[in-house]
C-alpha cells in the first residue's frame, strides 16, 4: 500500500495538538472520528492532557506507542513544521497540516512553506491550510470541517478533490441534504506536496469512486494533471471541474487565497476540452453533473421524453431542454398506443411531449408502466419525470416508480422536483434515480451525459513536417523580420508569398516584373514589427510605379522610426480567400498553445478564436477550425466559394511542429493573415512575426 | 371596490361543487380557507351534502343566502359553464373556474371556452384551468394548490402572477422554504377573461406589494400589458418576468398547455427591455431577483465588498461577480484602517477583497461592526457577507449582524450561504437581509438592483419626418420595385441613391454620364425581388461599357425568370461606409417592430441584430445602434473613420415614422444595405424592398 493509500485508509491516526474541547477546531478531528465510527487506533498528542474523551493522550510525538499511518497536525505553523520533521524522522507515511499562515500570506509565509517542504523529507503532506479529508467509503473522517457535525453521512460514488477546505465542507453538506453520497472528499489547499493530480491518479484506481469532481483555483503541474486525468478517463471515470479565475476578480481572490497562479482562463477551457474533462458552468453543476454521471446511464442521442402530471413544469423543462439543444419529439404511433392502453383518463394528453398523465396518472402502477414504455421506446434517448405538488405529501410515489423502472434500460432517468420537496428528491436519489430542483440542472446533466457518450480522444498521430537542423541553428536571437520569419515557416512546409528583398527603386521594379507585375511593397526590418503604423505597407503596385513609391515609403518610415530602413520587401499580391490568424501562445501554467482566429475586425469584435495546447495533430487542427463560430465562412456560406480547409489544417499542424521543435527558443510567432484560398488552391502566409530567445 | 378587488379580498366565498373529503381537489379549497384563517363567510354548495366540516352546505347556487363576492367553481367543464351563467345572473362579481378541458385541449375545448365567455356576462372570471389565487396579506386562500398543505404561510412584499397553476404552487412552496414571503399569488392560466395585465394593473395599486414577479407562457394583449407594466413602474414597483418559449420545444409545449401563442422570443426580450421589465434568465432568478428588489435597497455603482470568514467561498463569489461585470476593489486606506481597528487577529486579511475575518472574526459584535464599516465606506456600493459552516450551528450569528446593520445605509446587503444551512438563510431573510445559496444568484440579484437604479424610460418624443398624404394614396398594392420603394422612403426623409430608370443601353449610357460616370446597373421589376440571384446586378460600370452590359443582363435575367424585363435602374456607385440592415417586422402577439442589424456575412453569423417595437424615437434609435455588438465598427474601431451614427439614428426614426403612417397597409419593408458614411456625410439607402397590402 503506497503512502497516499495509507493517508486515505489509515489503520492508526495520531492527532498532534488535539484538544479535549470538541467545540474548538483542535477538538473536532477526534470527536468526528469517533462520532462517525472510525475503527482504527487513535492517538491524541498533547502534553497538557492525560486523556481525551477516554483515549490515552501522549505528551509528544516521540512517545507514541507506534508509528501512525497518518498524523493530523493541529498546531500553529511554526510548531507544525517542527512536528512534521519529527514525524518524518519516525517514518510516518503521511501528515495533514491544517495551519494557515503559509504561502497564502506573503513572503514570510512562503518562506515558512519552504521550511515545511524541507522538513517533510519523504513523508507525504496534505496541505498546509487544509481542512483535511473524508473517506466515506470506510467512514474515516480526517478533518475538522464543521460539515461533519451532521449525524448522517452518505456514502456514494462521487469523489471530490477541492483546493478549498470551505468548499469541501459546502459540497459535503449540500450533497448530504440532497441525498447525494460521496466516496472520498479531499481538500488539497496550498499543495506543498500532494496536489489535485495525485488524488485524481489515486481515485482512478479507487473501486468505490466512479466520477471525480474537482474544485480548482489553478493547477501547479499541468503535465502531471494531464496524466492523471487521462488515467481516470481510461478507467472510465469522468472528471468534472469547476474552476474559479474566470474573471480578474476571481483570479486575484484565488491568488490571495491559496497562492494559486491564474493562467489564461480561456486556455484552461481548451485544456479541459482536450483532456475530455467536463467544465461545470455553475457551482450547482459541480454536484449535479457528477451525480448524474455516477448513475452510469448512457445518453445516446438528443431526444428526451418529459412525463408530467402538471402542465406548467413540463413546459418549463421542455423550454430549458430546447435552449440547451435537446429535442422533445412527440411519441411515435406505437409508443402513443402503448400509453393509451394504460387507460389513464380523458384528460391525459399522451400524444404530445410533455406527456401529461394529469392527476389521474398519479398512481404507482401507472407511472411505473409509463416510464417503462418511454424507456423502452426507440423514440427517446432519455426520460425526465416531473414531480408536482403530490411529491410533498407522497415522496415515495415517483421514487418507487423510477426505482422499479431502472433495470429495464440503461437510458438516463431524471426527475425534476417542481415544488420544494427535499424528501421526494432524497428518496428518488436513494432509489437510484437522479432528482434536480432546477430545470437548468436537468439540461446540464443531460448535456454532460450526452458529451460523455460521444467523447473520444483524438489519436495521438503526430505531424509530418520536419525542418533540417541547419534551419534551427541559423536562427538569431530576438525578433526576426517578415522575410526571415516566413522562410522559417516555409522550412516547415507552410506556403508563403513569393517575394524579393530589395534596397532601392530599381531593384524593386525588377522584382515586381519577376513576380508577375502585381505586387505589394513593405518595409523590412526586425526593428519595425508593426509596419502599417509607420507607413511601411503599400498594396497593388506594379513595375512602373513601385520605384517612386519606395522612395516615398523610405521617407515616411524614416520620419516615424528615426532611421532610414535599408531594405524593403517586394511581394506578389495574393487576395482571393478568407483570412485567418495563427499564433503561438505561451502560458505559465499550462504550457504552449496555438491560437487560431478568424481574420477581420468583425470576427475580432466577437473574439472568435480558439486555443489548443501543443502539439496539434491533423484531426485536432480540423476540430480547431470547426470550433470557430465563423467556420461557415470557410465552408461555402451563402454561396461563397468553399475554402481550402484541409490545407489550413495541414498548415496548423506544421506550425505546431515548428513550435515543438523550436521549444524553449520560441517566444512569439504569428501568421497574420494566413490566407485560406478556394478549395484545392491551398493556403498562404501573407505576413509573419517571430521572436526567438 | 371594483370586481378584481372583490375577487382578491372577498368577504364571502361560495364553493360550488365542494366535497367533504379534503384529500380530493374539490375538498381542498374549504379545508385550506379554514386552516389558514379566512374570517369571511363561507358557503359550500353541493346537493349531496347537508354540511361540510361544520358549515351548512347549500344544494344549489339559487339557494345561497346572499350573493357571494367570489365563487370558486370546482365542477367539470360543462357544469362549470352552467354555474357561471347562474352566478352571473345573480350578480356575483367574480368566479374562479378550476376545470380543465377548455382552450388547451383542441377545437372542442375552444368551443367550450367560448361558451364560458358568453356565460359570464359581466361577471369576472379567473381561469379556466387555474389553481386559483392566494392573498397572503389577508390570509385568504382561494385555491386548491397542494402547496397550501403547509402549516405556515409567510406574508411578504413580492406578488406572483403565473400563467401556470403548478408553477404558482412551486414558487409558493420554494419561497416559504427559503423564508421569502409573498403578498398575492394568482394563477391566470387560460385567461378567458382576466389576464396577467389585469393583475399587474391591480398590484400596481396594492399597498402590500412592492415587486411583481410573472411566469409567462405568452401575452394575449400586449398593449394592455404595456399599460399595466408602465403603471407598475410609475408606482415604483419593478416587474420581473420568467417567460418560457425561448426554444421551439418550449413554445410548442406552452401552446398545448394553456393555448398561449408564441411570438418571437427575441422580440419579447426587446419588448420587456423597452418597458423596463426585467427578464429572469434562470427559473431560480424568478424568486431571487424580486426578493432582492423587495428589500428596497439601492445599488448606485458596481463595486462590491465581500466579507468572509472562509477563503474559498469568498473567492467563488468574487469570481461570479467578476463574470457578471462587477468590481471587487480592495478597501481604501481609510476603510482598511477602520477594519484593522477592530483588532480581529493576526490571520485576518483586511486589506484585500474578499475581506477575510477568518474564524476569529465570527463574533456578533465584530461582524456587525465590519458590515457597518463597509456599508459606510465610499469605496463600495454593496456588501456580500459569506456564511460558512458556522452558519449550520449558529444560524443567528450573521442574521443578527446583518439585521442590526441595515438601518445605517440603503446599500444592498446580501448573504451567500456556503454550506447547506436553510435555517441560517431563513433567519437572515427574516431579519431583512437577502440570503442566497447560489453564487450566481448573488450576481443576478445585484445586476437587477443596479439596472433598477439606472433605468429610465426614454422620453416619448416622436419623430419629425412626415410624408404628404398623396404619397400614401399613390401606393399600389403588392410588391414595390426598388426605385418605387426608395422613392417612398425618400418621401419620409431617408437619403437614397441618385438613379435613373432606363429601357435600353443608349438611355443607360446617358444616365451613367448624368450620374457622374461611375454607376451600378440593376434589373428593375417588382416581380424580381432578389436581383442578384438572377444575374440582375452589375457594379462599377461607366458610360462606355454600360450599354453592352445591359444587353447581357437582359438576356441572362430572361433566362432565369422567363420574361424579358422592360426596365433597368442606373444608379450612382456609393461605396465608402459601413453597411447596416434596417427592416420592418410584424409580430402576431407584440405588434410591429423595427429590426436593425450590422451588414456583412460575419455579423450575420453572429446574429448581430436588435429589435424595437414601433414607434422608435431618436434616443431609442441611438440606443438600438449601441446595442449592436459590432457598434465599435461605427465608432472609430481600430482607426476606422467614425461613421455618421447620428444620421443613421435619424434614418431609423424616419423609417419608424413611415411604418407608423402606413399602418396596416405595410406588410414588408427593408433597406439592405443602408450605407452609413463617415461622420458628417450622412447615410444612404442603396436598395429597398417593400410589400404593401
Amino acid at each position: 500500500m503506497n503512502q497516499i493509500a495509507r493517508l486515505l485508509s489509515p489503520a492508526s491516526v495520531a492527532v498532534i495538538g488535539a484538544s479535549g474541547d470538541s467545540r474548538k477546531t483542535s477538538g473536532r478531528p477526534i470527536a468526528f472520528l469517533r462520532k462517525h465510527g472510525f475503527e482504527g487506533r487513535l492517538y491524541p498528542v498533547n502534553p497538557r492532557y492525560e486523556q481525551i474523551d477516554g483515549l490515552r493522550c501522549y505528551p509528544s510525538v516521540a512517545e507514541l506507542p507506534e508509528v501512525p499511518d497518518v498524523a493530523i497536525i493541529l498546531l500553529g505553523a511554526a510548531r507544525a513544521n517542527q512536528a512534521v520533521a519529527e514525524l518524518s524522522a519516525l517514518g510516518c507515511p503521511a501528515a495533514i497540516v491544517l495551519a494557515g499562515g503559509y504561502g497564502e500570506t506573503g513572503s514570510e509565509g512562503a518562506a515558512r512553506q519552504e521550511e515545511l517542504k524541507a522538513a517533510r523529507g519523504s513523508m507525504r503532506i496534505l496541505g498546509p491550510n487544509t481542512i483535511g479529508l473524508v473517506n466515506l467509503t470506510e467512514r474515516i473522517t480526517l478533518s475538522a470541517s464543521g460539515a461533519l457535525d451532521m449525524d448522517e453521512l452518505l456514502a456514494g460514488r462521487v469523489a471530490v478533490v477541492s483546493q478549498s477546505g470551505g468548499i469541501l465542507g459546502a459540497l459535503l453538506s449540500r450533497g448530504v441534504a440532497a441525498g447525494i453520497g460521496f466516496s472520498k472528499l479531499i481538500s488539497t489547499s496550498n499543495e506543498v506536496d500532494l496536489d489535485v493530480a495525485d488524488f485524481v491518479d489515486y481515485l482512478a484506481d479507487d473501486p468505490a469512486t466512479s466520477v471525480i469532481a474537482l474544485y480548482l483555483e489553478g493547477l501547479r503541474d499541468s503535465e502531471k494533471f494531464s496524466r492523471a486525468a487521462r488515467k481516470a478517463r481510461e478507467a472510465g471515470k469522468p472528471v468534472v471541474v469547476f474552476k474559479v479565475g474566470r474573471s480578474q476578480a476571481g483570479a486575484h481572490a484565488a491568488a490571495s487565497h491559496t497562492g494559486a497562479m491564474a493562467g489564461s482562463d480561456a486556455l484552461y477551457s481548451a485544456y479541459f476540452r482536450q483532456l475530455g474533462v467536463i467544465r461545470a458552468e455553475t457551482f450547482a453543476d459541480l454536484l449535479d453533473i457528477p451525480f448524474a454521471l455516477a448513475s452510469g446511464r448512457v445518453m445516446r442521442g438528443r431526444r428526451v421524453a418529459i412525463l408530467t402530471s402538471t402542465g406548467g413544469a413540463g413546459t418549463l423543462i421542455a423550454d430549458s431542454l430546447g435552449v440547451s439543444g435537446f429535442e422533445t419529439p412527440t411519441p411515435g404511433a406505437q409508443t402513443a398506443a402503448k400509453l393509451r392502453d394504460l387507460d389513464i383518463g380523458d384528460q391525459a394528453v399522451l400524444d404530445r411531449n410533455p406527456i401529461d398523465l394529469t392527476l389521474a396518472g398519479l398512481q404507482p402502477e401507472l407511472m411505473r408502466e409509463a416510464i417503462g414504455i418511454l424507456l423502452d421506446s426507440a423514440d427517446f434517448d432519455a426520460v425526465i419525470s416531473v414531480v408536482g405538488s403530490s411529491g410533498v405529501a407522497q415522496p415515495h410515489l415517483m421514487a418507487d416508480a423510477i426505482g422499479d423502472s431502472l433495470a429495464s434500460s440503461d437510458k438516463p432517468v431524471l426527475a425534476y422536483i417542481s415544488p420544494h420537496a427535499p424528501a421526494a428528491a432524497r428518496r428518488i436519489n436513494g432509489a437510484g434515480g437522479v432528482a434536480f430542483s432546477a430545470p437548468e440542472s436537468c439540461a446540464s446533466a443531460l448535456k454532460a451525459l450526452a458529451a460523455q457518450a460521444t467523447w473520444s480522444e483524438p489519436s495521438p498521430e503526430s505531424g509530418t513536417a520536419q525542418a533540417g537542423p541547419e534551419v534551427l541553428q541559423d536562427l538569431p536571437s530576438g525578433p526576426l523580420d517578415e522575410e526571415r520569419s516566413k522562410r522559417l515557416y516555409a522550412s516547415f512546409g507552410i506556403p508563403v508569398t513569393r517575394e524579393r528583398v530589395v534596397g532601392d527603386g530599381e531593384q524593386a521594379a525588377r522584382a515586381a516584373q519577376e513576380l508577375g507585375g502585381h505586387v505589394a511593397l513593405k518595409v523590412l526590418s526586425e526593428q519595425i514589427p508593426h509596419k502599417s503604423e509607420v507607413g511601411g505597407v503599400a498594396l497593388h503596385l506594379d513595375a512602373g510605379n513601385i520605384g517612386a513609391r519606395l522612395d516615398r515609403m523610405r521617407a515616411e518610415v524614416s520620419r516615424h522610426v528615426g532611421f532610414e530602413p535599408p531594405t524593403f520587401l517586394v511581394q506578389e499580391m495574393v487576395t482571393q480567400g478568407q483570412e485567418l490568424i495563427l499564433g503561438f501562445h505561451r502560458d505559465p501554467q499550462l504550457g504552449s498553445a496555438l491560437l487560431l482566429g478568424m481574420g477581420g475586425v468583425t470576427a475580432e469584435l466577437f473574439q472568435d478564436t480558439t486555443l489548443h495546447l501543443l502539439p496539434v495533430n491533423l484531426e485536432q487542427a480540423r476540430q480547431m477550425l470547426r470550433e470557430l463560430r465563423t467556420y461557415p465562412l470557410l465552408d461555402g456560406y451563402r454561396g461563397m466559394p468553399k475554402a481550402d480547409v484541409e490545407a489550413a489544417a495541414h498548415c496548423i499542424v506544421a506550425f505546431s511542429d515548428m513550435a515543438m521543435q523550436l521549444g524553449e527558443r520560441l517566444i512569439e510567432a504569428e501568421i497574420n493573415p494566413l490566407l485560406v484560398r478556394p478549395a484545392g488552391s491551398g493556403v498562404m502566409a501573407l505576413d509573419g512575426l517571430t521572436i526567438m530567445a
